[in-house]
């Protein structure tokens, strides 16, 4: 709902009290259900409610408080690459689910393949990491809905990060931090300030 | 609610019956309202309704069906540039929305010329290019509640479109497409089939 929308701000700080758990589950429901290119979700999603391990993921995220002060935060990890294997089960799995013949998938199977063939590795981090982006607004939006508060975050350390979590033995690497928790008010100048965003006709262009 | 994102799907064909301004003003405003990166917005949202101008946009398309069955082509353009012009816009549109001196925001303003200047033109293309996909999501997860249907498309050649809508003379680049219209369930064999998601024990990695 669109009051929802206009309800949320990039809270930056948040006072300690927990999301209930189902309505984390309905966030990551929202993030499960986003749509991604040829449908392949290529990413992972970290989700860390732990105090201690958010603690020693601080530092990577330059001690914003946030990530102490919320009560989960949610690191989008991008596949660093479109392996085979993944294509292969992506495709069986479709064949399990609809309960059909796995050759008759080999034509989507091919193309897939094909729109990985000619791609570098850094392209393919790009494009997996904007599939992430896709399901990081379902999570916003639906943290919108539940009134819970939530912070995209873009400023971090992703190596740092990465070293933290183990992920690139996981062939991950994160792209995107969605911070979950309740905002604190009175601490947070920002919680009462008007929103700002470029006016419909000038950031529209129709015909 | 998660009920509406379970219902929509990337709709192949559609029947041709226009969605009603109403329901396409509340999309939009749910685009304009996605959060990005330092609030900046570096993207223009093209809005086509106009049936001959999806005609001449639809060989750039590879002539996918949903572009003359559908009712509103948006193609998300990611600005070329992060311009020293249009931070500067940016900043005292935020000092004249909050009735604040725009020098009490030089800080930020810092801020913002410090992220843009250690990248190259690629790395601020695929940067403008993520935030557009964060509306994105917005903008689909907004027609799933208005049981708008809506595709999301990579598959375009962005420079020939580019050149359709002239997007290169106003430091544009495509990006993605959201079609808006209503499912032809009877020509669409998607219409019915299962959603294929990866499962959420797989999807998420709970600490």
């Amino acid at each position: 709902m669109i009051d929802n929308l206009k309800w949320r701000y990039a809270t930056k700080r948040m006072n300690g009290q927990k999301v209930p758990s189902e309505k984390v589950e309905k966030i990551l429901d929202a993030i499960q259900l986003a749509p991604t290119s040829l449908g392949l979700q290529p990413f992972t999603v970290i989700v860390v409610t732990d105090p201690e391990l958010r603690a020693k993921m601080s530092p990577a995220i330059y001690n914003q408080p946030q990530i102490n002060e919320g009560s989960q935060v949610l690191v989008f990890a991008a596949w660093t690459e479109l392996s085979k294997e993944n294509i292969e089960k992506y495709i069986s799995h479709i064949a399990s689910l609809r309960g059909i013949p796995v050759e008759s998938l080999d034509g989507m199977k091919n193309m897939i393949y094909g729109s990985v063939a000619g791609k570098t590795p850094e392209q393919i981090l790009n494009w997996n990491s904007r599939q992430a982006y896709i399901a990081l607004g379902f999570g916003l939006y639906e943290a919108a809905n539940e009134q819970v508060d939530a912070t995209p975050m873009e400023g971090f350390d992703a190596d740092a990060l990465d070293a933290v979590l183990g992920l690139k033995e996981k062939g991950l690497h994160s792209t995107v931090i969605l911070t979950l928790g309740y905002r604190d008010a009175g601490n947070d100048r920002l919680s009462s300030a008007s929103k700002v965003r470029r006016e419909k006709a000038e950031l529209f262009i129709r015909y």
